[in-house]
């Protein structure tokens, strides 16, 4: 059989194109397009959450644009798995959508209540697939592929369209010992790779590291031994998505006869769903309420909280600030950061760290004991794949620039050695690459671009505030300025509430009242809330949208800022 | 000899104060006051430089009202070393100086010219120290002791008190083989502890890094290889005080036949100051200039460039975006970050590497290769300085409150088998230590903070504004909004300015011709500024300050918010 045979479409064969829309140029947001003829698919349909360079917004979707130039057409949306990064989106995306929602179990139970919050129900079907399941959307014939990733349940797609078979790996590591034991299908991939693929769409995320990344399990004899060593109650704060963590701290709770208690919203939820699906296993009793955590003994208790990025809402950052109903901490306990820090985030997490230093709490992370392994794939991972797949064209995915062109670079050492070179298309969001009997190339632009998403609280999702570019002027902007005192947490002056395009700016009493508001508001924190710009800067935030919703019913952009003098 | 006898103070000795203005709850701001009777010398005068968390402004220095209250009893001002987070604060803070300012001389060159730009003569005189240098300042006898750090001429000062011996480390690391030569006095810490140290203050930065930091000669190596296989021109950015990292690649670029350019301001000033005073030796003919960059083949040329941080305005950011008068890179370059990025830089940096990726440029960094060692003492140097020096009173120093207290614990491990145990004071700026008949302990607290300066450039120093806390709202504000769009770098929508108490917002004349202006201004930025939120948040703020100066006179605080949607 001549290895890149079926690769070569049939002459006359329809185009098809690979449109991103999001997840190429940054992190998060991932979503791809893949058209022919008249019908398109989409995989996967990511959110973003906002930094400090975008300030005044609770969520970031992509630009549905070209979607919506394909209505009609949008024939099915394919999850990879249950990240954020990967199904954020689906209510906003879904309703442009004719065809089914497919996916692995475990992340459609997580897109699930996303679905029931938004009121989204999908009338073409929810069906889940698993590895080495074949679904047929128009020319698309779609194969799912067991790969290991930080969270169980994940796939890669592979797509037989008129052009060549395309192969997009979603996020992965090469994890040669996963904790439930369902291993990558290197196999497959391999196979696949035998039989000729057109195109490799892989993920970039942590191609500037060396070497393999790591199974989940390497993180058991750090923990084990902090389970052993720590004298009070032991926190441990990492992605409720992280269910291979959570599993492997479950476990040891349970060898050491610890009670776990689920700290945080998304600790709460994401634990019952996996629980659920099968994804998580509980032995009986371990589980103790979040409210019950003060009737133990603190040398028995775990808690799983959430808040690794310093997230000024988030329980980590409440129990820091000894702040939190149910856990109060002292110096015979003991807080775990068992995630990396997303760049962006590093001050926040650091304050956090400050604010438990402050309580005589011993913290550690990643950078004192191996308490985190990353889900993504190293260097030498990434090479693995590209050596089994052998495709014609390599399309690097998920990362910013920079990591797409190393991911490049290292794609053309690779298959340097290799009968047939493999071209490097470099994307990114929006550009349209088009397969077709020239061969791969871009060919077109696409609009695309972020959505900003205004929402107060899970539950108000009526209220929700959907954001395009064009509509930031006309809602108006709102931005309370205030100074506090560093040394002693007192606000220097008045806060400022400055407004364009809301209200008119004559309307002082409006104003007035607004920033007495905020005073009295930012008087009754304490003293480490209020000289904590991360946290006061959401707390400004959520103020003052209250009060101008209360007082207006407007909702205009708010966008603090808060200058620690 | 009995150990710890000259540390007991005679009967009715006067109490000694140590004050923290500045460095202890941060990085940056690096000051301590010491007062006696009559008597208060301040040892460095630090700046820090904004982030995001202050933004509108240039620099940020100390609160100097605790030296205003000592008015006329300042009686030195006293380097360790001249780090801008030890110097940079001088100008403002040596007119509250009746005495001499002491420094070791490379400290005091680098001084001199910050002294010229704010007009600050100094009548009481500077008086260069070096090591084992004793001078007498009222009740205080200080010597300096020799320490290594990321540049020459460093220094620690021992301070007899009538309470006993004050040893204040400034900032170090214990480099083995310091690349002059001039090794850390390790025997005269070893002597002063055998004496007895009533107190020691020691630097906490690096204090979570486990073992020993290395030698500024580590980097040789990596080095060696890089300027072996770089095709192009080697571009390598690091702080241009790093004089030690300089003359490394210095000596490297002369064996290896490649000519020199300082490029950015502060490289060219600091590396002219170091060739006056000694610290920096450039072979004839080495050297040349950044105009003549292009004059030279790739291969024979290796720029030292300001940027390390990703800072908006400073060489490596312009020469990113292809927007420097000198320097144009293409793919066969080579650009290498000699620094770690400072908590909080992170997305700065990363967004200039980006820049540089779309040039085809390969970008190396310290998780790359062995191309930066930190200037800093890790967590066993620290243990070994403890060991040496024996003190009564241990007062970590330099860093945020997470560091300061895992230094204390070390402390506590480190001295829990001496005789006599440590007693780890924490304090924080303007916490009030005194020491008398009683012991160590706090009584008090002066006052401490930050004041913002806001400047537009060197040689503008007449129109500098000294923002303190009180002056903040009457000075007025102004926040530019802006919203670009990512993927087209179009604005969306006319910029809005948005005003309090600095011209009402009646004025709509003003606004909109601002408005304008700032659309102009940003329409005719590349592309790349102006999908660049960092970026463009300095040139917003740069244009809007010029505007508003030139048609009201005034110079509100601009805080500039960019959103890329």
């Amino acid at each position: 059989m001549h290895a890149s045979a079926p690769a070569v479409p049939t002459a006359g064969a329809p185009s098809v194109d690979l449109v991103p829309l999001g997840g190429l140029g940054e992190f998060g947001l991932n979503m791809m397009a893949i058209s022919c003829g008249e019908t398109t698919i989409v995989i996967d349909a990511g959110a973003m959450f906002p930094d400090s360079d975008l300030p005044g917004v609770d969520l970031i979707v992509p630009d549905l644009t070209y979607l919506e130039s394909r209505r009609g057409q949008v024939q099915a949306l394919i999850l990879t798995h249950g990240h954020e990064d990967h199904i954020g989106a689906v209510p906003y995306v879904l309703p442009h959508v004719q065809g089914p929602l497919y996916g692995p179990p475990l992340a459609l139970a997580l897109v699930e209540p996303k679905l029931e919050e938004h009121g989204v129900t999908h009338g073409p079907g929810i069906v889940p697939v698993k590895p080495r399941d074949v679904v047929t959307v128009g020319p698309f014939t779609i194969e799912f592929l067991r790969v290991t990733h930080s969270m169980p349940d994940c796939v890669a797609v592979a797509i037989r369209t008129p052009q060549g078979l395309i192969l997009h790996t979603g996020d992965f590591k090469i994890d040669q010992t996963p904790l439930d034991n369902d291993s990558f299908d290197l196999p497959r991939f391999a196979q696949l790779g035998a039989e000729g693929v057109l195109a490799l769409l892989c993920d970039s995320t942590n191609v500037d590291r060396p070497g393999f990344t790591g199974s989940e399990r390497d993180v058991e004899d750090a923990f084990e031994e902090l389970f052993t060593s720590t004298e009070g109650r032991l926190i441990v704060s990492t992605f409720s998505s992280s269910l291979y963590r959570l599993q492997v701290l479950i476990d040891l709770a349970a060898s050491f006869d610890r009670k776990v208690a689920f700290i945080g919203r998304s600790m709460d939820r994401n634990s019952q769903i996996a629980q659920r699906t099968g994804h998580l296993h509980l032995p009986t009793g371990v589980v103790i309420k979040d409210s019950d955590v003060g009737n133990f003994p603190a040398q028995d208790v775990l808690c799983l909280v959430t808040g690794s990025q310093g997230e000024p809402n988030a329980a980590l950052s409440r129990i820091a600030i000894n702040d939190h109903r149910h856990v109060r901490l002292d110096d015979r306990d003991r807080v775990v950061i068992s995630a990396r820090a997303i760049p962006g985030n590093e001050k926040a997490i650091g304050r956090v760290m400050n604010h438990l230093a402050r309580r005589g709490v011993d913290v550690i992370t990643a950078s004192d004991r191996p308490v985190h392994v990353s889900g993504h794939g190293s260097a030498e991972e990434l090479k693995l794949i590209l050596s089994l797949v052998r495709p014609k064209y390599f399309i690097p995915v998920h990362g910013e620039y920079r990591q797409l062109a190393r991911h490049a670079k290292i794609a053309e050492v690779v298959t340097a050695g290799l009968p047939n070179a493999v071209h490097v298309l470099m994307a990114e969001d929006g550009d349209v690459l088009r397969f077709d009997a020239e061969g791969g190339r871009l060919v077109d632009k696409a609009p695309a671009g972020r959505v900003l998403i205004d929402s107060t609280r899970v539950g108000e999702v009526d209220d929700e505030v959907l954001r395009d570019r064009r509509h930031i002027a006309a809602d108006g902007v709102v931005v309370p300025v205030v100074a506090i005192n560093r040394q002693t947490g007192q606000l220097e002056g008045v806060p400022e509430l400055m407004v364009r395009g809301f209200v008119t700016a004559d309307d002082e009493a409006l104003l007035t009242d607004g920033a007495i508001r905020l005073s009295e508001v930012i008087e009754a924190c304490g003293i480490e809330e209020r000289t904590d710009p991360g946290l006061m800067q959401e707390r400004v935030r959520t103020e003052v949208r209250r009060f101008l919703r209360k007082r207006t019913g407007r909702r205009p952009l708010v966008l603090p800022v808060v200058m620690e003098i």
